[in-house]
């Protein structure tokens, strides 16, 4: 059982129609999928512009969301408070922009007026992009993407290029309606699906920075994709057997409603945090900025790894652990995609039942405050 | 049933391996998975190195094989005489590069001495790269990479960048054996895979050159996917699900054992081509460079386009049409992967079906020509 932000849980259907033979992709009948699953990643994403599918993990995905946009020497601010912010800025680097970093500490959420102040301090308008990570899955954090973009886009010149790697499909992205410019995300994670695909769409002014952009890519140059998806096509050759899960995978997330998928993301987060609470697990991120696809939680008093090992050992139930300078401090339970409150409860019975087992007193129930939680829907 | 160059046809047991639920990349389990599918790989790839496993389609993995190993301005000769010789031309354009194209006609295989001249004109060892494409792909040429490495090793600073993408797993290339420096492939062609994974291997001396380029990269950079492969693991969540299907695939190719494989696509080539001939259908190709992994044909009285559509809907047989300035003139018929004498005997029999319906008169029969051959062994 995947408790993890990622590889997530897939319906079976999904793994099934995965095992289907593979056609070949420059058929009429692969030109039908590739049409159907844009229209509801569309749908999944709220623009109307096309969502590109990469073979690639999220990184190469975001990778492609950064380098197409932008020329060497360009000046982007990045926004990091995590692994992944971290990664981006690496990125960044490697393409010879000019990098300034807004940073805030593992676990503390960015701070939008760090942002503002630098974007209002470039009155002759040379940044060209801010790059922020939403859900930051290294931390559990929820980055204020609504507040930031808007201060991006009072800068007038500057795209946003957003990582919602762990965020969309799990909370409310209008990516039309907010204007944000570039978007990409991972199969792997609210989609129901294996990894192996990422998906990346960008909004007319980011198609037309494209236009001028000129750091080296083919592999992941998003132009080639555009232009294929306008024909049902690819530029490459896809990865056939995850495009037919995705297939079923999509019309299950069009079949439950965005609504219906966000409301359970927000009360599965709750519902995490009310048990972690009630058992005396201090959690990393703050209430209000934390990530409905991941609870990271830093218990003071009891040993990570033996609750991780615990878990997988007698329970069968993977949890994740901290990365980096936080290994062995912190654990993190995924609840992204294909998960139910019946998942949930049983996460949280079998992480109760470890602690009593290790001796830990717990100062309350964390079933009860789970399920008191799941029951309001 | 696909008798297409990619995808190939993928074993049941390697897609119902595919249907497992996703387990966690970091898990000791998977890690031993990777840690297996590299052996074999290796042994696959006739080398001692590290075969590296990328999320990618041929066209990422072959730009990783390229840009990893350079830096902007250095020289290098492109061979190109088809489709995918001038996409390598392009990629290594967009970088940057000092490119010297060496052509042939399509069909017409790179002349060894065009490059040897090249080489040895090169006396101040300015050529850092000789990309090759073993079997092209678009045309069912098999260029003479023996030959062509040998120069290349005369030359003495220069590698060889190798697009085996059709021809590794179909043709003997003993990678070490011979000294090649970089070899890439792909999932959905002589693996039994379906498509979304590459596959590239380097030398010591690749690895040397990698340490002083300094063209961008990072989800291509391999000198990540060899740090995380030293400790059976990966740099970016890998396509979990296709590994499953991997280890299956190669444990069934061991079994087979090498010389078995490369027989199997010689007498699979061999029993196609005769067939062509005595069905009167011109080859593109000539013997002596046939790929054993595809062969193209281009038939001077009959429609390309209704053979394939006859094929297509009254056999369910898939046969590729020609690219590019070859669509609607050539049709190519895949034997790469997991193809068996049955299933060529059986797409050659349906295309002697399709010329009888079509009304062209045959000179012989292609199933008796095409049998005669098999038999052989």
């Amino acid at each position: 059982m995947l408790m993890i932000p990622g590889p997530t849980p897939v319906p079976e259907t999904v793994l099934l129609a995965m095992a289907k033979h593979p056609i070949g992709h420059r058929s009429g009948e692969f030109s039908q999928i590739i049409a159907e699953t844009n229209e509801n990643l569309k749908w999944l994403f709220q623009t109307k512009n096309h969502v590109l599918t990469l073979a690639a993990s999220g990184t190469g995905t975001i990778e492609a969301a950064i380098i197409n946009f932008l020329s060497a020497g360009d000046r982007v601010i990045v926004g990091s408070n995590g692994k992944f912010g971290e990664r981006w800025v690496q990125i960044a680097k490697a393409y010879g922009l000019d990098v300034q970093i807004v940073s805030a500490e593992w676990g503390v959420p960015l701070n939008p007026d760090d942002i503002k102040k630098e974007l209002e301090a470039d009155t002759d308008k040379q940044i060209k992009a801010v790059i922020i990570t939403h859900s930051e899955t290294s931390t559990g954090v929820l980055n204020d993407l609504e507040t930031i973009n808007k201060h991006v886009k009072a800068h007038g010149e500057a795209l946003i290029i957003v990582d919602a790697v762990t965020s969309l499909g799990s909370y409310n992205i209008p990516v039309d309606e907010w204007g944000l410019d570039v978007i990409g995300s991972g199969s792997q994670k609210g989609f129901m699906l294996p990894p192996g695909m990422g998906f990346v769409t960008a909004s007319d002014k980011a198609w037309a920075a494209y236009e001028k952009a000129t750091l080296p890519k083919f592999y992941l140059d998003l132009g080639k994709y555009k232009k294929a998806a306008d024909k049902d096509s690819t530029p490459f050759t896809p990865p056939v057997n995850l495009y037919f899960g995705m297939k079923v995978a999509l019309e299950m997330m069009r079949k439950e409603g965005l609504e219906k998928i966000f409301a359970r993301h927000t009360r599965h987060k709750e519902a995490a945090r009310a048990a972690m609470k009630a058992l005396g697990l201090e959690l990393f991120a703050p209430d209000s900025h934390a990530s409905p696809a991941i609870t990271s939680v830093v218990p003071k008093s009891v040993d990570v790894e033996k609750i991780r090992s615990i878990m997988k050992n007698r329970f069968d139930i993977a949890l994740a652990g901290g990365q980096d300078h936080y290994k062995g401090k912190m654990f993190r339970m995924g609840h992204l995609g294909f998960v139910s409150d019946r998942d949930v409860l049983c996460a949280i019975s079998a992480l109760e039942a470890t602690l009593r087992e290790m001796g830990h007193k717990s100062p309350g129930s964390g079933v009860e405050a789970a399920s008191d939680r799941l029951r309001q829907g």
